[in-house]
């Protein structure tokens, strides 16, 4: 990655906050959109999901998913020419005594403040979307596969 | 669906340009961005993909897609209440002897003029997304399930 991609990565994930998150439903596809915040090492995205979701039990059952992000759109860029990342990964439910959990919490409320109302709700629980690979597609022709180091060090600001 | 419901849904796909396409990949989840354009009587949904693209081969090997469609962000609704929709639906690609193929390439290059470069090349290919079920939620605690023909008349600008 030469500088200017990664600062283009680094403003796709400062400049949005929900990710489309691919699940498999009944052995198809099922794409519905999610809240994320990164951990501050960038090793993992953190959702918050409600049991009532299908996305919710689709994870518990068959833990590969999938994560887009894609860069605010704007009409000045043609639509092909948005930076976007797509994340295979695998999603990890955490418990209230995961090691790890407060911290999860604690970025995801930092984002999203207005969620601390479901953190009190049994049905909702943290999941880490915990990448294994990463398509991030800078621009026009300029389509690159990072490994999960790649990109923490792209993003983190504290190392994993 | 009640009209404000409707006006909802129409906003989303007029202020709508993106979608996330989920396919069936190697047997797992895979989420790619995708400009899009409805048909004018909403019965499909268009797409024009390259066979580079990993997307366009998991389609031809397993048409059952997913696509979402999230409103323009904006910094004053909460994340959660973002109007948006799931579409479940089949991939069928165009031959450009198939009929309806004009029209399809009509409505998308409408949307994206410049992509009338991309149907010069070989290796792109036009797609619709016909809807088998549909998924829309309106905002918070409002989930609603659609049937095609709904949404056809919900967004149609001509009858199916």
């Amino acid at each position: 990655m030469n500088p200017e991609q990664t600062q283009s990565l680094r403003r796709l994930f400062d400049g949005q906050r929900i990710g489309s998150l691919g699940t498999l439903h009944e052995g198809e596809p099922y794409v519905s959109m999610v809240p994320f915040a990164l951990l501050p090492d960038a090793s993992a995205l953190v959702i918050h999901v409600s049991q009532l979701s299908p996305h919710t039990k689709d994870m518990v059952e068959s833990p590969r998913v999938s994560l887009l992000v894609v860069t605010p759109d704007t009409a000045d860029t043609p639509a092909q020419a948005l930076a976007r990342v797509t994340i295979r990964g695998r999603a990890e439910q955490y418990a209230a005594s995961t090691p790890g959990y407060s911290a999860a919490q604690e970025a995801y409320l930092s984002l999203f403040p207005q969620a601390v109302s479901t953190f009190a709700l049994p049905d909702f629980s943290l999941f880490a979307i915990r990448p294994l690979s990463i398509r991030f597609i800078a621009g026009f022709a300029q389509a690159l596969t990072l490994t999960p180091t790649a990109f923490a060090t792209a993003l983190g600001k504290t190392p994993p």
